[in-house]
Parts: structure tokens; C-alpha cells; sequence
């Protein structure tokens, strides 16, 4: 049997047993965000890492340097944000062809230590190596959360409101802009910013975290049509989420009607969006909902209800059950 | 200006300046083998990563998943240890090529657990994707060290005995085998062994660290001649080795012999030996080696003195001057 039978989520499935195993006292390992280790006093390390590799999560054709590199440090930061964390060091593993050009290597230098700066992260080492084939970028990233406000994927229970912090597809439809060769106009660009220049949404994760109502949170990096079954598969719960409420932004609204795009479909299975996906007590939503609004001047946008396990994730239009069209990408789909 | 203008460390000098700016208190950056945080009271955190491409760094003909899954973690273990440290969690980052054998993964998991488990260490997370080309490996992995007992690379002061604590050119002449399709007596065997399967000199590293006669310690991973340069650089020292004291091992010497290799040549420069470089100050040299040798029943070899900077890398063979044929390899050359 070959990898791409069971794709990468099988794969995973079929190591997780191991790696949860015999795990020390404190300490949560795969199934969420990030790694979480005992720290000094009551603060926890937080831990992830993810591996781009070209031709798969990105295009040399499609993005600069310069973008590729605060990407790269970006989707790290979006899941300490999605722990409710502060960011703290940075460990970079770049594989590079051996014809790479300097100026390149300076460019995507230039975008990772640029966002590395904003938001205090420190670079601490990493590895550098040459490629044969596809550029490969791994980063690794510490940082750290007060115990008390951590937050994890197996938190949300029947009831609660299941809530994004930013509009949803913009990314999928900046992705779809450039495979299509669409022509740059001023909504093009955004779209197409949202997916090279994605911002992690740590001031909302720090914010939340530190709220009583939120019990579960992750951020959206498939789209929520994959990342809220993980959230139910965390804590054993269904989910309703109706289409229609799903955040739509008036960029991808616009370019959705000018090139026959579904908007929804964009909107729940885009991916790479990085906004947070919250759930928050039913008794706590209103008030956390309007501190939200009245802390960062956006709506938290509730988009649906966690349900009993049995339930499953289902959709709602208008009100009556709906389907959704696709799921979410695989790597090695 | 391309890439393999400048090379791999030509690369590294290039961005090290931005990596070692504005970094917090207590906190040490790239410069050695592992990256350095406080921790919880007197303890420190150490990070370590390293990036494995295939047909850069292995051979998916000459080395088999089992022991690939086993190498791309004692690499970094042998970090931790050059640190003297104790190693903790992993972080496994795996791009694979989507016609992978299921049977390939699942060996190569099992040499990577199983090293984990006999090293105490926990599989904590990490990241599984597709690749079009090579297969490629990132392991992150964290440990821990006392503050009074960690070893840098900058300690070595002039006089202080060089010593490595095992064979050197094992795993350089392993890799030999391999390439030029030698028959695989035992010598063979034990050198493409020592190349596949390389072990960590954790136990000898905590030991170390805990002689107060140990200025600086790192881990043999580009050979000798190069790596003894890096304690040079952070340690603003020279040094003078003799390549006749170099512990070349039985196998090494009788498959040299045999197919006309340069013993001296693979133990100064031949690479991932993955043993441990140490220097040590004079007035404790006689007693810490003899200590070494009771606790670990073989010699700590010395193969050389540090000395003033503007003496450089200096070899010596039966007391006169002598020049190393060729330096350790850049994954750019």
C-alpha cells in the first residue's frame, strides 16, 4: 500500500498511538496546536513546527521570497496564537537548491526576521542545507502560555457558540486568483495578500484565552470544514454551522461573482486562513461577543453550535440542511 | 551571486548577524551545537534541529528506513549531548514522496520510536506532508541541562588537551563502502553501521559536563578539521593536532588497507562520527582521562593542544608539519 492510499491524515492516525503513549506528567503531545510541556512556576512552553515544501504549499512562481519568508514564521505564530500564547523563539531548517540565487536567500531572510521582529520572536538557530529538488522551509517555534489560560482542541461541549475571528476564504480565493492568472485589480490584490502575507491572529488568541466562556480553540488552516471535525474529534462532539453566516468579505464576494467562484465553498473549505475558530459557553457568548467587538472593533462572527457526538458536522442554509461541495486539501491528495 | 558561490557556511555567516541581535537575557543563539533558554530554576532549555535531505545527506539505495528513522534522530541527540545535556521531546517534520511504500514509513517510524524510547525521549509532534521530489526529514528536539554544567564551544583556552571519545573515520568510511559497492565482510559491516546507525555519546556528554576540567565540547559531525575550526572561531583559539594520534579503529585500518583509502584522511575529515570534541584543561587532563576511562572502559584519545589564535589550525605527524589532504564537506560543494 503507497502513502497516498491512506494520504496524510491516515498516516497520522496510524503513528499517533505511539507518540501518545507514555507521555510525561504535564505534558500534551500531538492532537492540538502545539505541543504543551511544564515551564517554570505556572507558565507552560508551548511547541510547533511545520514543513513547507515547494510545489505542494507554495509556488516560486506565485510568491516573493520575501512573502515565503514571513509566511514561513507566520503559520507557526498562528498556532501559538490558536494555545492562546506569546511567541517566543524561532528555529529555522531552510533546504535550498544549490543555484538559488543570494538575492532570493536575502528576500526571504528579510520577510521571516521582518515578522520575526514584530512580534519578539528571537531567531535561535536552525540548520542550512542544499536541495536537490523542491525547496523545503521547516520552522520550529517556542512560546508560552499561563496554565490558567490555555487553551485546547477538546474543550467545546453541546450548546456552545462556534465562532471565527476573520472573514474566511480570502486566502483559498488569493490561492485561486493566482493558479487562474486572474488580472490584479485592487480586490485581486487583497485576496492575494491574504494568502502570501497571512496574519496570525495572536492579539485575539491572547484576548480569548484569557476569557472564562472560550472552551476550545484552534486556528483555521484547512478550512473549518476540516479543522472543526478536529475540534470535534478532540471533544467528542458534533457541530451545526450554517453557510450562511460564514464571513464573507466584500473582496472575495466581488471577485466570486466576477469569475462564477462559490463563495461558501471558498469560505469553508479554502484553507490557510489563520483566524482563530473559538467556541464559547452559550451563558458567556453575548457578553464575550460584544467585549470582543468593542476590544478590537470587528465582530466575532458565530457561524454555528456545537452538538451531541452523534450529530456529526452538519451544515445549515436558509435554515434547512445543506451539503457542502468539498472538503479540505491533502498533501498528498 | 548563486548559492553555491558561497556555500553552506558562507550562507550561515551571511544571516548570523540578524539571529544574534537584540536576544534576551541568559538566551545563546547559533554558534554551537544546541540553542540555549532558561528554564525552570537552575535548569536550562536546549534546542537543536536538523534538516535530512535525500541524495544530500543519505541514499535511499544505501540506507534502509529503519535505520534513516534511527539516524535522523541520534544526530540530534548527539547535540544535546555535546551540550551535556539530557534529551526530552522530539518533533518529527517528514515530507515524503506520495508513492511511498506504507511498509517504508512504517519502518522508518519504528527506528525513529524505538531510538526515542531507549533515550527516554517523548514524540510530542511535528508535521507530515507530501513532496514531489526528495524525501525530507526535520527532527526538532529539546532537552535540558544543569546551568552549572553546560558546555559551549567558546571555553577552550591555550594549553588545553583536544581529545575526541571515540574512533574517528568510522562512519566516513562506512559511507565509502556504500558508494563504491564494496563486499560487505565484517569490517564492512561494522563501518556501514557506524555510518547508518551512529550513537549518540550522551552518557559520555553528561559525564563530561560534569568535569570542571572541560573548557568546550561539541559533537564530530563534519570531521575534525572542520569542526575543531568552530571551537576556534568561538573560542578565539588555534590548535595543533596530530594526525598520528588520531584513534583510528581495527575495521577502519584493515578496510583502508585493503582498498587503498587514507585512514588518516577519513578520521580528520570524513564525517558523522558523531563522537565528541572536547578540550580540557592541562592541570586536569591526566586525572579527568584516567576518571573517563574507569567509568567508560576505554580511552578518552588526545589528539592534540589549543593554542594561541594566530597559530591557526596547525597538523602535525611524527613531529613535523604535516597538511591534510581535503577539508569536510559543504552541502553546497
Amino acid at each position: 500500500m503507497k502513502l497516498f492510499d491512506i494520504g496524510e491524515f491516515g498516516l497520522i492516525r496510524r503513528f499517533s498511538p505511539a507518540f501518545l503513549r507514555n507521555l510525561p506528567p504535564g505534558v500534551t503531545g500531538i492532537g492540538d496546536d502545539c505541543a504543551v510541556l511544564p515551564w517554570a512556576g505556572d507558565r507552560l512552553l508551548l511547541v510547533t513546527t511545520d514543513l513547507l515544501v515547494e510545489d505542494v504549499h507554495f509556488l516560486m512562481a506565485r510568491i516573493g521570497a520575501r512573502d515565503l519568508g514571513y509566511k514561513s514564521l507566520a503559520v507557526n505564530l498562528s498556532d501559538i496564537a490558536a494555545m492562546g500564547g506569546r511567541p517566543l523563539s524561532a528555529f529555522l531548517s531552510i533546504g535550498l537548491p544549490r543555484d538559488t540565487d543570494l538575492g532570493w536567500t536575502d528576500e526571504f531572510f528579510r520577510g521571516f526576521a521582518g515578522l520575526a521582529r514584530a512580534a519578539k520572536v528571537s531567531l535561535l538557530g536552525g540548520d542550512t542545507t542544499g536541495s536537490p529538488g523542491p525547496l523545503v522551509v521547516n520552522v520550529a517555534l517556542l512560546g508560552e502560555a499561563r496554565r490558567q489560560r490555555v487553551k485546547y482542541r477538546s474543550g467545546a461541549r453541546a450548546g456552545d457558540a462556534v465562532c471565527v475571528t476573520g472573514y474566511l476564504g480570502d486566502s483559498g480565493a488569493g490561492l485561486r486568483v493566482l493558479l487562474e492568472d486572474r488580472p490584479l485589480g485592487r480586490d485581486e490584490r487583497r485576496l492575494v495578500r491574504s494568502h502570501n502575507r497571512p496574519r496570525a491572529h495572536l492579539a485575539e488568541g491572547a484576548w480569548l484565552a484569557a476569557q472564562v466562556g472560550v472552551s476550545a480553540m484552534m486556528d483555521v488552516s484547512d478550512g473549518i470544514d476540516s479543522d472543526l471535525r478536529r475540534i470535534m474529534e478532540q471533544s467528542r462532539c458534533g457541530a451545526a454551522v450554517d453557510l450562511g453566516r460564514l464571513p464573507v468579505s466584500a473582496p472575495l464576494r466581488r471577485a466570486a461573482a466576477a469569475y462564477g467562484w462559490d463563495p461558501v465553498e471558498l469560505a469553508a473549505a479554502g484553507g490557510e486562513d489563520y483566524c482563530l475558530l473559538v467556541t464559547i459557553r452559550p451563558d458567556r457568548w453575548a457578553r464575550t461577543s460584544a467585549a470582543f467587538e468593542k476590544r478590537f472593533r470587528r465582530p466575532l462572527f458565530r457561524i454555528g453550535t456545537i452538538n451531541h457526538q452523534k450529530e456529526g458536522l452538519t451544515y445549515f442554509r436558509e435554515g434547512r440542511r445543506a451539503v457542502l461541495k468539498r472538503r479540505g486539501f491533502d498533501h498528498f491528495g
